[in-house]
């Protein structure tokens, strides 16, 4: 049976990624043969490129096997100590998730909560800071894939740097295509994926440390899949995972991360998701769409759309009717508000934002939803 | 740059899988779409049927992201109670692991230990639960893949079943090959990966679990990556994995289980591997290798020989001039004596079986390591 020729996917990841990204994996090599350990090297070392850093200046990147909650876990689960103390500023999903899984390591928790479609303010984290010493940890969600809206890691990296407490940052769905200093935003922890901005396949995740930062962590770890330290201090010693690695998504992630650098790094990629965004924002406007986010705190990565009020919308069917045509949206995440989304990262063109609102357009009208929708 | 041919890899996994397999990850699939839900769905009946159990006798199977020892500590982690007690019955280096991944979960665990070219014994188990009473769980491997010793995995389950404790197979290197039936030997949780027998790609392993003694562990998982019981009511309620699913793994995962059918199932596929388990033992005999392993205990995966004595025999060289004519082979992970591993699974025939005794008949020639090279 031939598959069907695959659908587009506007999704926040897996992603529509590039045939050679794909063909790389025609391969089967060996997780502990000398070819894939300069494999993992040369990744390691270009993921902190991608952050700013080096080797030289105390930083280093360890790849997770697992989706991206594995990686976060595997920051949370192991630098926490047992007196530690996590503050999490939440502003979706993604900071609610973080939340939880503290809980359910039984680690100390307090949120700093603010609306989904607003960005957190270092002024009011200060004063948090002041009146909590026991909080030791800070954590934030760069762009918030809930909503799309893109926090100020830097301003509130200065505060939580200033205070003393150690800075993790969850930049899942916008590392590689936003540009982002990790030195100068403070960040002990940053924690990203292979399948989003980088274009890759799922299959693992990475973070990105400070070396004096994750070496305090001894014996802290409350996971052996999930021990940072010892993932590190593995791949040090013998350039190997710990444990089977996905090789095939390994393969994958080095062709994109040549397909990133002849797109022209961090800087063209984020030209092209922001030029692809600002397609479909002003596609979506036309159709009379409203988007949930105010466009100076949105991220060009996915944003969320107002479900139009016509008594005739019904997202399954609109969901339905796109993916017959071979479009994947996203549903909402939002608490509170009747959302959809679109993302507009992955190996997405222009033209293909344009064929995306083409196709909304004839689901509107086949839907009876008159145009414009509000 | 074209990258050169594959190696044969007779390793315990990664492993070299068809071309069918790898190409089937040449798609994009939304992982929250209809076609990755059906997907996933078929995966996880097919895994029933491989363990000979079904859903209306109480059995599910739970696909887990990451390597097989992530899917280890799901179990782990997720269903000791806060006062229970693991028992390990050890012969190797992943029982082994089992017990430091519980000691780091700090859960209370006893350690039943026999020679690592020994297999375990009923009736001394028998003897130990009888004396200790706050065992609630009870874990083995099945084929070891330390040595390739098969583990009694039936008398042994008859044992746990009649004393009232829960059973945990690890059957990582042996499921899809070995015959098994689960409710035969007493399983409740059975854990394989997908880059094993069933020569899928890495990037998840799987949970197959008695129904019954998975819904008692409501409150106990440590993890929220890893939390089996969650993980089960989410593929449940919405067919879905909770966080991204490794897509072309699993892709590849169902083309790999076509391709199982096709030879055969599993009595197909442990008659090919028998096969070439035949001519390597044989072959290496002839060269004057010693296996480990007595026959009578040995499983056809994997097979550990000894270290000729030979001084001009240096493992790494070996090794290394074997790498360079494109067989990759496995180094030990015995605790006291020095071994090399040879595997036989994987896309493997007994014509690569031959190639690779030509090639190790050479290199001992380029080394001066007579033969017989005892």
């Amino acid at each position: 049976m031939q598959p069907s020729p695959d659908k587009l996917l506007f999704t926040p990841g897996p992603l529509t990624t590039s045939p050679t990204v794909k063909q790389a994996m025609l391969r089967d090599v060996g997780s502990r043969d000398d070819e894939f350990i300069q494999l993992i090297r040369s990744i390691r070392e270009r993921l902190l490129e991608l952050a700013g850093v080096s080797t030289a200046a105390g930083f280093t990147a360890i790849p997770v096997q697992g989706s991206g909650t594995f990686a976060i876990e595997s920051v949370i689960s192991s630098v926490l100590p047992s007196d530690g103390k996590l503050l999490v500023l939440v502003n979706g999903a993604y900071g609610e998730r973080m939340v939880r899984m503290a809980a359910q390591l039984k680690i100390a928790t307090s949120v700093m909560p603010c609306a989904e479609n607003d960005i957190h303010d270092a002024a009011a984290l200060e004063a948090v800071l002041a009146k909590d010493a026991a909080i030791t940890h800070v954590a934030i969600v760069h762009c918030e894939t809930t909503s799309g809206v893109l926090n100020p890691i830097e301003s509130v990296g200065g505060i939580v740097r200033a205070a003393g407490r150690r800075y993790i940052v969850d930049a899942m769905s916008s590392f590689g295509a936003m540009p982002l200093a990790m030195e100068a935003a403070g960040i002990d922890f940053l924690i990203s994926s292979a399948n989003k901005c980088i274009e890759g396949v799922p299959g693992f995740a990475f973070v990105v440390a400070r070396c004096s930062a994750l070496l305090e962590t001894e014996g802290r770890a409350r996971s052996l899949s999930l021990d940072l330290l010892s993932q590190w201090q593995g791949l040090e010693k013998t350039g190997q995972f710990r444990f089977t690695p996905p090789t095939h998504a390994l393969l994958a992630f080095d062709q994109a991360l040549r397909e990133l650098d002849a797109e022209g790094g961090v800087k063209g990629r984020h030209e092209r998701y922001a030029a692809n965004h600002r397609v479909i924002g002003r596609g979506m406007k036309e159709l009379g769409f409203r988007a949930y986010v105010p466009e100076a705190r949105q991220a060009p990565i996915i944003t969320a759309y107002h479900y139009p009020t016509h008594s005739n919308f019904v997202f399954e069917e609109f969901y339905q009717r796109l993916s017959d045509k071979g479009f994947v949206i996203y549903p909402g995440k939002l608490t509170q508000v009747d959302c959809f989304r679109i993302g507009n990262i992955g190996r997405l063109y222009e033209k293909d934002m344009m064929a995306l609102l083409k196709a909304i357009r004839e689901v509107l009208a086949e839907l009876g939803v008159s145009v414009p929708v509000k």
